[in-house]
């Protein structure tokens, strides 16, 4: 096991009726700016929910931070909160809406410009925000990361700072999801696992296990939800599982990939995919072209996750990619490049992208960009 | 699901060499006085690297926190803190040294006497404190939760205040444990986890995974251990599980029980015998009691945990109770009262002892005084 520090202090409100627990959960004094992202939420109660708890307080509302927050309309979120000396931020939405508003509260408290302080990748300069969380996927809710685009030059990419102060999590507010936004949902926090876990084996056997038990987990519920979206204890299950896909509690002491989610990104900048479809495609190629670096643990993963214990190494081994990518399809997503009308143009600029980057992406350092454009091809 | 609210602050720093850390998680400035047992960590190293660590630095020593600390040394050191207006708290050695630091912490903000703030059952006023953690067993290092016991009327009770600010946890230094309390500290995070599993199905499918994957990795390492217990990936598999069987992470929105630890502080609180120990001889007997009641779980931890699939649901349920007490034997440990000459009149005054408090423990609150002597003779 590796050396590691872990630190997770958010405070996860979760369950029925939670939202009314925001006045008491927001400190009280400050300037208080809301932020929302399209208006969804004034369609299924939570902008009502929101409103009526924080009744008889002054706040500030921002809205239209879209899917794959830009950091041009942030940088409006930005202006806003500085010229009200904002002081406390929530977000009331999905991941890209608290994703952005952890930039916006970045750009408060700086005078560095937005999308430096997403290049510098790391900040610890941003005011306190908290969320309530309407789309179990990213984990975000729980977690410091965040993930930008700048829509003028099609670029997106991560920064690390710090974790929301709280998050409600209420599993009724999902009943209003699209049958897409929970696929990609579920895939965004299966992969999200697979990230953190399909790397050398024998690290940590408990944070195997729960890596593990997050994947079997998802596994299972997701046809049920497919069956019905509205069964309580089904939504709450899907909700738990992606915020602990990625809120720090699988990654102690064990090293991770992530190269799966730098191509990802790359579809998303390029062509608007969906973030967790994304992943849905290029997940399966990544473990088809890294199978030998992968090899143990494509079988450990074969046996607990899909009971695969017949067959030589390398037949095992392929199955459990094959597994993997109907688990993917499963939901309801394409897994091929073609399906999405993606071609060799898109393959030949991020491979273009990663070598003048000059990064090499993965567990290993050994996803450059002659690499990634073996996965593309694999996934064409 | 249940609702819940989760938030577990504790700042975890894990692994080779971090108690060289100290002196930067430790705030500067103040009085800190650190708290240890009764020497052990001259002999393991530790006592040397936390002085190492904290050269330069003025703090006081407060030493003789004994096993199953009693309030009696506690008050002293609260004395002692209140004299010398300490204001930080570090404690070095086992979960009886920060179970009783935690109260230390609690005395030293508080007027009340030690022994009122433990029959309060919880405490929000502690100064801070931190640990430095040489043996796995309790988790006392990421909870807010401690047991004290009071050695004139041999009682003993939990209470629940803060978290530690940060914990060190380095694998090395558990190499010095004798096989005794490395037995016993399996035993202890073996039935944490069963206290939150062993309850009704069904509440979350990932806390179900979560707990069973700690189960699971501990009853891969334990044997490993007894041929090896200086090998330092396993005792880091060691530490870390027992750390994550009690710090709220496989708690969320399910029910939990506790019944066994009522019965088992007993037995530590009349005759000294180790927590660890006392649980390994009483949950076994817990669950013959309530089998019928935990008849659905029981099927599910067998086939789970031991890959019991065959039989008639009753003989499953049998079986994985067999189990049960077969592995907790396998440590080393004796799991009857007669095998530590411990009979019926105890029997007899635990029972009186919860008939007189008119409490029911357990999930179900039926544990009364004549349920603890059913389970108390199960495993006569």
């Amino acid at each position: 096991m590796k050396n590691f520090i872990f630190q997770n202090p958010t405070k996860l409100v979760f369950g029925k009726g939670q939202i009314a627990k925001l006045a008491e959960l927001i400190p009280a004094g400050g300037t208080l700016m809301v932020t929302y992202g399209g208006g969804s939420v004034k369609k299924n109660g939570v902008y009502e929910q929101v409103a009526h708890a924080l009744q008889g307080r002054d706040y500030i509302e921002f809205w239209g931070i879209e899917p794959n927050p830009h950091v041009e309309t942030l940088r409006k979120a930005i202006d806003v909160g500085k010229e009200k000396k904002v002081d406390y931020l929530l977000a009331v939405g999905g991941g890209s809406v608290l994703d952005g508003t952890k930039l916006v509260a970045a750009g408060i408290a700086s005078d560095t410009d937005a999308w430096e302080i997403v290049l510098q990748g790391k900040t610890e300069k941003q005011i306190p925000f908290a969320s309530v969380m309407t789309v179990p996927a990213t984990g975000s809710e729980m977690n410091g990361g965040a993930v930008i685009t700048r829509s003028e030059t099609k670029e997106k990419y991560a920064f690390r700072g710090n974790y929301p102060q709280f998050s409600i999590l209420d599993p009724e507010v999902t009943y209003t999801l699209s049958s897409h936004q929970i696929a990609c949902g579920l895939a965004d926090a299966y992969t999200h696992v697979l990230e953190q876990y399909m790397t050398t084996p024998g690290q940590s056997r408990l944070m195997d296990r729960w890596a593990e038990g997050v994947l079997l987990s998802i596994m299972e519920i997701a046809p049920k939800i497919k069956q019905n979206p509205k069964d309580y204890d089904l939504m709450a299950d899907y909700m738990l599982a992606a915020t602990m896909a990625l809120n720090d509690f699988i990654r102690m002491g064990v090293t991770e990939d992530w190269s799966t989610h730098q191509i990802g990104h790359e579809l998303t900048a390029l062509h608007g995919t969906t973030h967790g479809h994304s992943l849905a495609i290029v997940m399966p190629a990544t473990l088809r072209v890294l199978k030998d670096q992968k090899h143990a643990k494509l079988l450990q993963y074969g046996e607990r996750i899909f009971g695969i214990t017949e067959g030589s190494e390398e037949e095992r081994v392929d199955k459990a990619i094959e597994k993997t990518e109907a688990f993917y399809r499963s939901l309801g997503l394409t897994t091929r490049l073609s399906e999405e009308n993606i071609g060799m143009e898109t393959i030949n600029l991020i491979a273009d992208r990663f070598n003048d980057r000059g990064v090499a992406y993965g567990e290993n350092h050994n996803v450059t960009g002659d690499v990634a454009k073996e996965i593309l091809l694999s996934c064409l």
